[in-house]
């Protein structure tokens, strides 16, 4: 059902122009980065502050109309589409970065901040907000989402990272959660009930994020190594080890072919890679890199090579982070279908390497990389749009990793999330006992089931 | 009203001999550390596995008898006071280490396992579970009151180290949280929720818990300063430097006099002390330790004391955990009103300067101790049993702690808990519309408010 003329005019007496019918802004807002799809939502918001979106949710709650919250656009398992209708809010007008305290390690922004945009502005600071998920996305959505990325191996996720949220409840209620202190025992974790939990208990209209001190010294290394296994080995060895990485990345072979286009250049074998970086001090740096490299060579690491350079080194990192695109590139009119698991360390090999051979056996072209350190990695499978057979086949095995995750104590999702891709995993994971929990605090909060409905929780619509 | 004799007989049905409604057990199951008081339960369980855990929440909630949990008794806030009386079940004789995975860096324990017991455990895998919030508390008591203690400056509260719940709801239902591996999306962080929710969403039956290698080297050092202002600037500029410090505690010059007397020694002086603790390799010792050194001399500090021997160190960390006992001993007979708060870095040496003031101006005798690594202190006044006077101004101190703490962005407590002891702040530090989500997430998860009634949330009885 569209919103009510009676709803939009109630709307357009907060956000008079800021907000949109028009066919252009509501297709920006119900696009989906992978193979997910649905109609456009039937309105879009700017808002400018915290008072504006608790008048939005106000009108839409009384109204019963879904509210779903816009960043970047960047989420994977079809976050914020609009599949019953309704307004999507974009945040991406509260941009501003409102207070940097260097000597509290602390940062306040408003949720359309993205990760980029924070980090220029502590670059005089000294300080930085490591997290990177890959893409420069909104530091909202990364807190909706629990985002991660490579840094999480050093850094933990948003769980870790963010202190303190505004949110805008259902009703149009603002609630603070956590403090600006650095821990806290007085009362329910609010803050980390509201990360991660996709828009479907409030917005977040503001966070306050730790900081920490830029590393004196950053060294990457890149090293292929003759299969699969022996790559994801050296890696579940370094973690055992407690070799401090601050970041370990594995790339398959078809993501470093992509990754030699991306670079314009033939110089990496396309074979099992690791991407790896030490920070620190000049010392520290160069005794992981020495304990990593040493455990590289057992492993039958083929050439261990440094980017100290920081150019080459941020080019390599470009590079990693394109993967995605780069390897879409691969299969011209390919859309992906991706995701990603996440697993106990010593189940990391048995993990990719039944991945690989799903793929293989399925015949479907893909990449495979991951934030290893973590137990953490993702496929990207090519398919065809259209292609219901091969994208049936895809999901078949994006399930089958999700359903050897389980099996082996890890979770359908490190970091991509639930969304409506993985919505039908969720019992798998969690039983329908800890479903009904989740269900009675969504309900609990949002009685109407107006924030982002048929999103995260099952079962309820 | 008491339990009714057929809610007795039912639960004794599942329990035997294990309810026990002797007049010894209650009074045991009914004390408190602290200043704080109530009669004791009606009766006392001791489960041995889930399923009997399952059982008597199910009888309980379908007569309507509070059911509180029981570790080691150590809670500083009334936590496991019967103040509505009830059940207390004593989870103590759960004790299972049920699994340890070096490999994966983990272990699964049932909840009365002690933190003292697991390491014991693990002490031929090189591994360790690092927290130490003092007492040698249960790991379900830590994981339900979110503690922390010494060493959470490096490693984080139970809010970063329990990646795996099993809780037994209200109503007898048995959920599990989380997942083994290191990080997940998928769905609301009701692990989380569950730590530091204080036994009011249900017990905790079974943890799934982070290990870390245990370190290469150790060393301590003691070191006084002039004056409290110093000793604390020096935390700040050490934390804000980036110094990883394993632990950084300040002790005022009363402590100080009690650890004398707990040593049997007058070695140190009655001045404002750090003493701190540096872990990792031999070098990242020397180092950490020279650069800590650098500020505590530019903060004047005094004497800068080694205690690289493991003896003497372990002796200094014994009475500095024995500070509480200790200084409780400078006055015969006294009882302790004690409290804690944790502030941003900043603002930690103007929190700690007040609370020595107000404690000074009031007459009152007590000790200013704490992780102040974290922005986190304590303060445990003396206090004369039935010396109302006295009592009701050190609470009145205690509350002016707090309210400092809320102006400068802090929280009420950063250890210790709410328990019915800073009940009447909770709504000072969250507002009333977040303290309307608790309640609703508690109905929602306990409609008959059975699990320890009348504790962390205000305003539900």
């Amino acid at each position: 059902m569209p919103i009510p003329e009676n709803v939009l005019s109630e709307l357009r007496a907060v956000l008079g122009e800021r907000l949109s019918t028009g066919e252009s802004e509501r297709a920006l807002h119900g696009a989906s980065e992978t193979f997910h799809r649905a109609p456009p939502p039937d309105a879009v918001a700017f808002p400018l502050n915290t008072g504006e979106v608790s008048a939005i949710l106000r009108i839409c709650n009384a109204h019963g109309v879904p509210v779903i919250g816009w960043g970047t656009g960047t989420s994977l398992e079809g976050h914020a589409l609009a599949i019953h209708g309704g307004l999507v809010v974009d945040l991406m007008r509260m941009d501003r970065v409102l207070e940097v305290r260097p000597e509290d390690m602390l940062a306040v922004v408003q949720p359309g901040v993205t990760r980029e945009g924070l980090n220029t502005e502590l670059r005089a600071t000294g300080l930085m907000f490591p997290l990177d998920p890959g893409a420069n996305a909104s530091l909202g959505g990364m807190a909706a989402t629990r985002a991660s990325g490579t840094t999480a191996v050093r850094y933990g996720t948003m769980r870790q990272n963010v202190l303190a949220l505004e949110v805008v409840l259902a009703d149009g209620r603002v609630i603070r959660t956590g403090t600006r202190a650095a821990k806290s025992s007085a009362g329910y974790d609010l803050t980390a009930l509201m990360v991660g939990s996709e828009g479907t208990l409030g917005i977040i209209t503001e966070l306050t994020l730790r900081l920490y001190g830029q590393p004196e010294e950053v060294a990457a290394a890149v090293c292929a190594f003759p299969t699969l296994t022996e790559a994801v080995t050296c890696v579940a060895q370094t973690m055992q080890m407690g070799i401090p990485m601050a970041r370990i990345e594995f790339m398959n072979p078809l993501a470093m072919r992509a990754i030699n286009l991306e670079l314009g250049t033939e110089r990496y074998p396309e074979k099992p890679h690791l991407l790896v970086e030490f920070t620190g001090s000049p010392d520290s740096v160069k005794a992981d890199a020495e304990a990593f490299g040493a455990l590289a060579e057992d492993n039958g690491g083929e050439r261990f090579e440094w980017a100290s350079d920081r150019d080459e080194r941020n080019r390599l990192w470009a590079a990693r982070h394109a993967a995605y695109t780069a390897t879409l590139k691969l299969r011209p009119g390919a859309t992906g279908v991706t995701t990603d698991i996440c697993v106990p360390m010593s189940e990391l090999p048995g993990a990719v390497a039944a991945a690989a051979a799903d793929m293989e056996k399925a015949g479907i072209f893909g990449n495979i990389v991951g934030h290893v350190g973590d137990g953490n990695f993702h496929m990207l499978m090519l398919v065809e749009p259209g292609n219901e057979a091969e994208i049936a086949s895809a999901k078949r095995i994006a399930r089958g990793m999700a359903e050897r995750a389980l099996k082996v104590g890890g979770t359908i999702s490190g970091e991509h999330g639930v969304g409506i891709g993985k919505l039908d995993l969720m019992r798998d994971q969690h039983g329908d006992d800890a479903i009904a929990v989740m269900q009675a605090i969504k309900l609990a909060l949002d009685p109407n089931n107006i924030m982002n409905p048929g999103k995260l929780v099952p079962g309820i619509g």
